[in-house]
């Protein structure tokens, strides 16, 4: 079945339907992770209180979950076409996004005792991995302008994949961070989420002040 | 990429399923968080009834969270182009929504134990929190005609602001409520719920009737 | 905002989307409910085979829930506008489907116990209601034609609302054998749902043949 | 009510985004069943690596969820009417995509117990289950061209039919290989999900290329 134009538009809105509704759910279930502790021996406040960490992975898993989403749904609007390649670096990208609230849980778990330092690994190397992941998708979209349209959008395009190039790196501080400041990590996660989302700041909001 | 208007509607239309699956997840979430003690040692039918702190929590949530969704459905109406403002106070909103599975579960596990006061304080301080950032939405879209058509629907969407105002303030009224009459509070926030959701009360359920 | 007939079906398509998610949750949440019993002292191959109860709900509840979307799916298509009475009866519907998955989960648990008959009798009363609030709903569009347009589609309208008029009496047929035989109850609800499923069977498959 | 080609469309659009949703869910629950052991006596790092058997299990239903998901995608792009064959055969469909978290819970926690047989036997079961259930859609599209145009894209459609024809046998392999070989089991069942992933095998990817 050759495409028509009309049916490549209708392919690429399904794909983003799919993606959003994992992006959605992903976002929504990460709720369910936080627990007060069962038997406890505290007043609630103070439960409520001393649970901080699983606000804070709630919180920076939440804001990265979205800033993903945004520049999901920002990219998808250059592509013109879908192919086979596209559909496999997307699913991986979603089973990324799907994993997010396992490592977001552990964290919460661990940020306090012991184990913390192991729980920030593991965290922002899921982000890591998944930056990784993102930019093979956008490499999918924009090598050679295989599923894009470089003769209008050229130099925009060029600007994402450098913009894009940072996103790795920005993980990789946090993960090595991880290695000796657990807690300094997580912070620097929720700045980064919350530099991105502060409109004006275009360096991972996409394309629209290039 | 300067977006034509048709796109701009396109953008606000994945904004808007974006955010109804939020919804559409974290209304059908609250059901996980209701469970019947497991060791019972009275009767199923008596402990079914016992846990009605829990069918209480569910439908006060679940019709709270559902008049937020009518309310984000109408306000929408009047968008006609997205920012990255909108996407970062939208974003913030979600993450609340997102949040009322938790404070419920709470609410519902303490209603009637000695820790009543602060799980209702919990409970009714989230809608308070919520409700500012919805007026902060509607800031964002609404202020000086932002990202709405002032010349077309100015007397509404000020109607709107009046409405919205009131919002925080009834919250308000509840968080206060749950310091002195944890049940009273919770029973006026179902009461708050169920007349918002009655037909003709406009109050909230918009602009229609302005 | 008076709306154009354009604006209006975007409500209702927005009205529908919103309500296919939650359906969509309700149905797939029902999983999460199966348990194998955790210190098991019997084989694994025996466990699986011992819960079958799990099964059982979750299969009738899966397709009668389905048959519910089937239905929502087919009245909305006479829709010709929206207004608040639909938003509030469309919004208790949604109330009922998402509660399911918790009288499931206690059938599930108590179908081979001494408390099966609560446990059914909750089951199926849960369906009744569900079935009354389906007729509100019903009546809320066609009552003299009020949101749908009876001089285009009169017959298959009356025709409906006697097909649907039979929906309360069926699980109450359920509800009432519950009492005396649990299982027999499940079975019979199990058959209404695959009964119902079979094309050509056009007591709820709605207007088509009419 | 005679549907028009355009009502007919809207029909099938909504199916196809109700079962969407329910893909996009069930893929997402999945990680909802991953779980470092309560009380473990050893390192977390050591826990999480220990639950490889969790990780495996994931990313095997996901992707072949996800393969199942881009296979429907293809399949309704040649359908130009629903009926009520079709809702009741997708619903199957779906109820079996829906159970998929269960078996995949049960193989992570016996993979490496005496137990592993029987999960990989009842995993690769549900599979065989599926793939059946998939043929069942497919013909009641394709038989005798019913809900699509075989005038127009006969060939394709044929050559669907062949490729389906083996799903059910390639996961009838890996059901056998369970009783013999768990291990073996479940990594054909991954290598058989990569290699539909993989661009240009063509064989489960569709009808593009033929």
């Amino acid at each position: 079945m050759r495409l028509s134009p009309a049916q490549g538009a209708k392919d690429t809105a399904r794909l983003e339907a799919f993606s959003d509704g994992v992006f959605a759910i992903a976002i929504t279930l990460l709720i369910l992770e936080i627990r007060v502790p069962d038997h406890s021996t505290v007043p609630l406040a103070q439960s409520l209180l001393q649970i901080w960490p699983s606000y804070a992975g709630y919180a920076v898993s939440f804001l990265t979950i979205l800033i993903m989403w945004i520049n999901h749904h920002r990219i998808f609007r250059y592509i013109v076409r879908t192919d086979d390649w596209l559909l496999a670096a997307n699913g991986l990208l979603l089973l990324l996004i799907s994993f997010v609230p396992f490592p977001t849980k552990v964290l919460a778990e661990h940020l306090l005792d012991a184990e913390a330092r192991t729980a920030a690994i593991f965290y922002s190397g899921t982000f890591v991995v998944t930056a990784l992941i993102y930019n093979l998708l956008w490499l999918c979209i924009s090598y050679k302008g295989r599923l894009c349209d470089m003769s209008a959008h050229g130099g925009e395009i060029r600007a994402i994949t450098r913009q894009f190039a940072l996103g790795p790196a920005t993980y990789l501080l946090c993960f090595l961070l991880a290695f000796v400041a657990p807690l300094a990590s997580v912070a620097l996660n929720f700045a980064i989420a919350v530099f991105f989302l502060i409109p004006g700041n275009k360096l991972s909001l996409g394309p629209k002040g290039s």
